[in-house]
């Protein structure tokens, strides 16, 4: 297709495609002619990821970059690849670690924390350090995390994140990345908006 | 205390501390002479809830406001001041609704998505409104939510939000309204990272 016809389907404004483009995160066109290249089908998938991740996930460019980068060259296992580019999705995210696990002595409320939240809980970079941003925030409102609420979130959120694990398609390495990280981002709202709705339909009963 | 001293131990600037006078968001201290006044620990309670719901909550101005005048001018049930107060977080919020319900015709995804979340899942604004834009953004990414995925989120996060609001302090009415407010906000992030840390916890295990 032409770069017109990418715009009207992508619904990205043609000055933005160009963008993409020069900065490296979309593949230039095959040149047909000396002043025409044509795009396919893998160019409007990749201008929906960019969208995706930027617009409705809110991600910054340089972040994008960093996830579009382990697609474009995959490298290790599905799961490493997979944990590196959920890595990247956070403004936490230390920009390179040997090891994933959090030193013993950062994250004093996330340790904490996850002593409570039960098995599978062990403190992993960059969540560890979300979480404890996380925790320091409601600390500070004068609404800290009692050990038994958190006892409650463990498991539920364990379950929650098991069945959402098991949908990716793991027998394509990059759809696996795109997916977990598209997941991650943009299921966020839907998880806090059902949360909300439950809210709103036991309150009147709890505090009526 | 003086002004200076409340400046200290809230640790918002001076400036800042005037602005929320002047916007009415703080009252004024108690005058203690032509050039005095002398502030105390409500003044000190307020400009931490202002803070936690502009800085750590991220929300706007004239939301916050909202939410105060609520707290300022206690009305109706403790139910309804809460279900009103956590109704103006939303960015969806319907400027006045003489009815919580969402109509029978709007909110397509939601309504569907309803269905699959199972009992006590009424669709109710604003939360519908925020469900509804939540199911767009990921059908838009390719990668809408299945039934079965609602269906595994439905009563987990219902059971999470029975144990949240069966911490809500009843018996004071502003209290409560606080309380449910920055519970709302300050604890999406803290669910938020708990779900990222399990996710991390798992993926080694499920796609290496």
């Amino acid at each position: 297709m032409q770069i017109s016809e990418l715009v009207q389907r992508s619904g990205v404004p043609l000055a933005s495609v160009k963008f993409y483009i020069r900065e490296g995160m979309l593949p230039p066109g095959h040149t047909t002619s000396a002043t025409r290249a044509s795009y396919d089908d893998a160019h409007l998938h990749r201008l929906r990821l960019i969208r995706s991740l930027t617009t409705a996930g809110g991600l910054p460019l340089s972040r994008t970059k960093k996830i579009l980068a382990i697609l474009d060259a995959p490298e290790g296992s599905v799961a490493d690849m997979i944990r590196r580019a959920v890595a990247a999705l956070s403004a936490e995210a230390p920009d390179e670690s040997d090891t994933n696990v959090a030193p013993a002595d950062a994250y004093p409320r996330a340790r904490a924390a996850a002593e409570y939240l039960g098995e599978g809980y062990d403190l992993k970079l960059p969540a560890a350090a979300q979480l404890e941003s996380a925790l320091r925030a409601v600390e500070e409102a004068g609404i800290p995390v009692a050990p038994d609420r958190l006892r409650v979130y463990g498991p539920h959120l364990r379950a929650i994140a098991e069945a959402e694990l098991s949908g990716v398609p793991v027998a394509d390495p990059v759809r696996a990345v795109e997916f977990s990280v598209l997941g991650t981002v943009l299921y966020e709202p839907v998880l806090a908006a059902i949360r909300r709705l439950a809210h709103q339909n036991i309150a009147p009963d709890r505090a009526g």
